[in-house]
């Protein structure tokens, strides 16, 4: 059988060329340009001397994690205003900026970044879908460039990292199950899922939603399926951009 | 093989007990008062002869629903200062009410209420555990109420609703997989899922996040088949307290 | 002379049926749903174990009360925008939480709660006229309820209340002085009155406002004598409510 | 007997030293500094040739007055922030703005203002107590000028006006009923009132508040009292300061 | 060569009548009511013993001043809302507000004023061109005054102003380069020149902008020329005010 | 006479290395990366068909050009918060997008864009002094790119640009005169000025500040000596940027 013809020739189950532009922003203490495809998105992470008000309010200790993620006014193929001139975020880009902190924070002890907060921002300047999932990936590399950073100025002595993270959608157009989603594509999907996983195959958080649809329990496993296929590959390409 | 034992005494597959009081604001088109044991949530669905502004100006037809979500002030054991003394909503609000909105519009034809939207408003009297799945599953039961009352007044012709819809969670507490969480499983649970199904089977919604943990495939399996049970059962009690 | 009709068949002197279901939220301190005929209000009051951070910076001692006032949007026959949603709340609303605030400290000795806050929260769940007096009179309630919570579990010694509160509207409807105005004849009044009295008959507060017309001596004592009449009565059924 | 002594050296029912400084504001229509004692405000009538939003949408004809009412930061013996320093508006301030509107629309006939809105701005420049009153007497004043001119240079034909207005102060000082409370007698005051007049003595607005503390039935008639000698005085001054 | 023709008759080189009302607002410690022809602004200085908050957080001694400028509503030819209404301070009356702030502190010695926040305050009451040069010239004669009775109540031993600082606009008024331009000059102007001088000939700003337009160096040296011109006039008249 | 040694080595009248990165945003209209050194901006163009709704309301004709400014997260040594997170935009930022967009609007013929709105967008990625000048610099080559691509494409058909703008900075530190000063020499000037001009050197915009300084006519007409050397050069290398 031949397999399913998408907008831009790519196989069911075929990424997007990935890549990793490190340092991009170089007065983060790590940052990444990740690329997805037409999707690119500034990702850096910044370490601050001092826990969050919340956190001393609660007398916890320890380290924290944050992420804000936002759109360029000109990512966009109509021009975005920008969250001061609508007065507030909106929001789609609360939830991601959620996502992003609560996938980073499942694989991190930050019991080991005592009195620190790690802050992570994604911004994205050219959007072609599947923002939230290249900004989680990018994210990993960023938080492993800054956390190398730390360790080889001996600011902290372990990694507080226990795997890797990355993330991937997956969705249905025109009833065929397709991996890392376009901005076309997305567009047209019945169901959208995105999946973050960790580097030892865990699952990290599994979203699946079908606006004005709904999907069947056979067609979810075979979204799991290939998104599983999509995450082992981005693992392995993050793996490289940290080690260069 | 003796059952886990939890903490108000439940099986692990078991709901709490669930009932609906129906027309507790009379102002509304319909309107219940959802019970998930000590979880209470004010749904209303009220009519407006008008699409948003954002429809016109996309030149889209048909009819919208959209939901707003919040907790009383004396919902929750601390009082919970209100939005607007903070100044803007809590991000995690704003993700029930976008999941609350997106569920509903999963099994609704929006071509059948032309010009019309429906305005789905979820207000939690009592938290303790479950606030989303049990706004979802009572934003049915008014929705359903607010749609039968139009048919009965000729104000619509056919019944938009293509199926019903539901919500419950699983979670994992103490290694355990278990439906329907209250409060204190849900504060000890190390991987929380709603799942969002209609009435015959399909999903609208999978979320499954493990906040500072993660999760096996298999675990993601038991968790999805005792939430399946639980939304089977709670789809009955929707259809008992509509024909009322 | 036979009496002036009004349109749900009162005398001109005579309260629409007022109830009070106490513990409508289970999580605060005190609470009641107050009805004055079609209007409910859902009142609660919620001790908290700190003042406010303005008395601090004064150097004030004792303990405070501060309401707040919503009306839930199902709560009119036009859904109402939430406040949040409008960016600030309206100048009505805020008159009237400073209204029931005053009312209820004007017979409260304060420093007899040494330390704490107490937060009324008024959420009117249905509006039918007098949502204003209704809050007072059910927030006498709902905090009358959570001071004898307090007593009884020796958090603190004596009751801080001097005296009971209650409120009423008076208006003048088509020429007639009337006792507690459901909506219709509220919108067409000429003049509007809010009295609101101690148990022992004193006055707290006396808010006479003609809209777009203007009243004589002669018809405001009329309107004072039907709401002492109204006043007193009230102020028995609220007895009855907290002796339960 | 022997008056009663007031800090001043004022008999119980003398007002302050009361006076107008027309067009200080040249650019509004018409514009007062009122000075009620130590107590200034700026009070302009502007006139705008459309309707508000909320009219046009409900469908309502004629014209409209709406009020401002502002403490500039300097008008207070310890500065105070700005507004939008803040953020927000303060609740005193929304009351008060409230009132003045609804003083002036109580004695207009706005029909004869078709399509018109008039703007009241009232700024206190210097406050000793009584500026609510001393805006709405001055907010006559100016409008009154405004209202002249429009009809001397033909835009309207008939005066909307069908009476004049002002507002006094009264309260209870150390049990003794007086007129003009300036801010030393206004701090200490059990018992705080506010009345709204028209020329010809028919009640606009009565506000009296016991702020921890109530008024019997005969006090209150005493405050009315001299509230209707102190109107009386200030309505002849409004005739000079007009006719002038 | 005869000199060009103004529209209110003055040569190129002259400024409007200017002329200072000390003490308009008698709760600041120093203020006067500043009029550069019809632009009229009220300044004061008001004095906090305290710093705020970002000095202390960046370890800085010393003292501080700081300005806010607004127009009121009723000092433009079409009423101006208020920044409250607006939700948000307009970005010129920002940069203004800035530029006063920097204007003042170029001639102190801050350090002289030990834990003390000047506060400046500019309310235009009238706008017809130069209001923020006629706010930076009266800010001057107000913190004057009040350094003066600081200094006379024993508070502050020196006086911490280094030298006196006034402001002027010129432009370029059809090809004609004027001195302190009203409204309608400022309108047709191309380009509009702002300069702050102190009293012994030094610089503090020069803001020359060109608004759709451009200008030479030779036209920005004529600029120069007049202004200083204006400047010193400017500083008599200061001198004079104050010494009253 | 040997000349002044600057922290970077670089003599007093010496640019640091301008470059241009074109096409860094490909979904804008034009867009380029401008380096000044360390200090490094995202500049877009992007083009709009409607003009904004204050030029409708007063009835203007013709096009617009509008900026904003932005600093990104991670481009300070400490991280800054995003203006949406502090409520709002920070003073400097507005002064600098007005600067902007006047200094762009100084060179455009607005008429030859019938009915289009140009967005300029600066968003600093690496800041270390000098953001608004680049900003300005870097915001001439995208537009000039976007307009060279609307006349390739027949949107428009003549080039509004009457002339190129360019920007940069001078200031005196440590008594001496220098150009395009980095962070550290900003840091410790005592005169920051902005010089604007266009390529055939005419003033935009002079803006010279002393903050807690002063300046005299000899230091003044150094700085523009400078400034003029500089500009000539930023002009150069624009024009390269654009021919690629």
């Amino acid at each position: 059988m031949l397999d399913f013809l998408r907008p831009d020739g790519r196989k069911h189950d075929e990424l997007r060329s990935v890549n990793f532009q490190n340092g991009i922003a170089p007065h983060a203490t790590g940052s990444t340009l990740v690329k997805f495809g037409n999707t690119q998105v500034i990702c850096s992470a910044t370490i601050e001397n001092k826990l969050p008000k919340w956190m001393h309010a609660q007398g916890l200790k320890g380290g924290w994690l944050t992420a804000e993620y936002s759109m360029l006014p000109y990512s966009t193929l109509d021009r975005k205003d920008r969250d001061i001139s609508r007065g507030k975020m909106d929001g789609r880009s609360i939830e991601i900026q959620r996502l992003i902190g609560r996938s980073l924070r499942a694989v991190l002890d930050l019991s080991k970044i005592q009195e620190k907060t790690i802050w992570i921002d994604c911004d994205v300047l050219q959007a072609d879908g599947g923002t939230r999932t290249a900004s989680i990936t990018g994210a990993y590399v960023a938080t492993k460039i800054a956390i190398n950073r730390l360790i080889k100025d001996g600011v902290i002595k372990e990694d507080p990292f226990k795997d890797a993270v990355a993330a991937v959608s997956v969705g249905i157009f025109y009833d065929e199950e397709v991996l890392d989603l376009n901005y076309h594509e997305d567009k047209d999907a019945s169901v959208d899922c995105n999946l973050v996983m960790t580097g030892s195959g865990q699952f990290v958080e599994i979203q699946g939603s079908g606006e004005e649809a709904t999907y069947s329990e056979k067609q979810f496993n075979n979204l799991l399926a290939i998104g599983k296929k999509g995450i082992k590959e981005l693992v392995q390409l993050q793996e490289q951009a940290i080690s260069i």
